[in-house]
């Protein structure tokens, strides 16, 4: 029994994209509470936002009376408390790769190409779409070419990034490729990534987590 | 007994600060491999190196024949191999409000102000060093502002992030403002982290941990 879930979430955000796949995954229902990034200067600025959610991000899961903020930290707190089906295999090898995977994406590729910072270089640094263009697919190409190489010539990697069920990595992995295509990169360079991708989005859960599904996305 | 570990670190990087804080604080003995980010252009590009860690960034750690890469995948790795003492709380609620913590600065602190980003203003993007300090300042203070409404106004917050013991959330707490002073943000403002972190030096854990500490230090 879940309780009662509800997921703060925008339907092109990357991060509640991850955490949409993960309850999808546990096969946990949840409610959306769409809040919406570009209306009136964004509504995760308003004053009862930021109750929520301090640093003014989606996702917030909230859980009964709790509230859960950060992607990551949201799956592990699924993966603890649902442990069934895991997101992270059971050993320790297999578990700090799978982490490790879904953090190179979750802390060096995304949060560099997240609106606020696209913002602040439109704004602050005067930069101009193109070059705004540029610097998003320079940080996911150089993330992806790091992880193609760990996923690319590893053992461990079989149909999804660690073995043959989807895990936290694989939950990070799609909606950067998501990102990705959006800005126009090239993933036919990336073909580990772009077959897991693929492996992915087979699977009801990941296929119904996508930005163009949600109940907030424009082509609803 | 710890094995044979081996910490791929820069005596000033503030990921590899937080595993060398989490190392001691298991009592965990290491070996430092210095890896100089500035020398030759920076020795994490070094082909040899890139065999260490594709995203050529530190740290890594080296576990007889493991490699872990990702500072918050590693602290996970140490939480479930050498249990005691635990950086994580006990239940789940403060779990994920430690990993929640710990997220806002390894995801969106952190990476924005790291040397290969600040390296791309620069280099790319024409930015001058007074432009790139306020970029820095600016992530900083924002990142700040929101932990601080966490932690200031919670119950759950003790001497140290969550309760009196410390957690992943300190580890990643202390090294962030060590980079926020280098770069003139006014700790004062923020008086929840700033009496955090003195509790936190207070310990020889994490003061064995600084960056002036270290053998690769050049005060040392």
């Amino acid at each position: 029994m879940s309780g009662n879930l509800q997921l703060y979430s925008y339907w092109r955000s990357s991060a509640a994209f991850r955490v949409r796949i993960a309850l999808n995954l546990k096969g946990l229902a949840y409610e959306t509470l769409p809040v919406h990034l570009l209306r009136d200067g964004g509504e995760q600025h308003s004053a009862d936002y930021r109750q929520i959610n301090p640093q003014q991000l989606v996702p917030v899961l909230r859980h009964g009376d709790r509230l859960l903020r950060q992607s990551l930290a949201i799956l592990e707190y699924l993966e603890e408390t649902w442990p069934q089906p895991p997101l992270l295999p059971a050993d320790s090898r297999g578990r700090a790769r799978v982490r490790g995977i879904a953090n190179a994406i979750a802390c060096d590729v995304h949060p560099l190409n997240n609106l606020r910072v696209l913002q602040y270089l439109e704004r602050e640094c005067e930069m101009g779409q193109d070059e705004r263009d540029a610097w998003v697919r320079h940080w996911i190409s150089e993330g992806f070419q790091a992880i193609e190489a760990m996923l690319g010539d590893h053992p461990s990697t079989g149909r999804f990034s660690e073995g043959d069920v989807p895990t936290m990595a694989d939950c990070c992995i799609v909606p950067q490729v998501y990102n990705a295509r959006r800005f126009g990169v090239d993933i036919s360079a990336f073909p580990a990534i772009e077959q897991i991708e693929r492996a992915c989005l087979a699977l009801p859960a990941f296929d119904a987590a996508r930005p163009e599904k949600q109940p907030d996305s424009p082509s609803v």
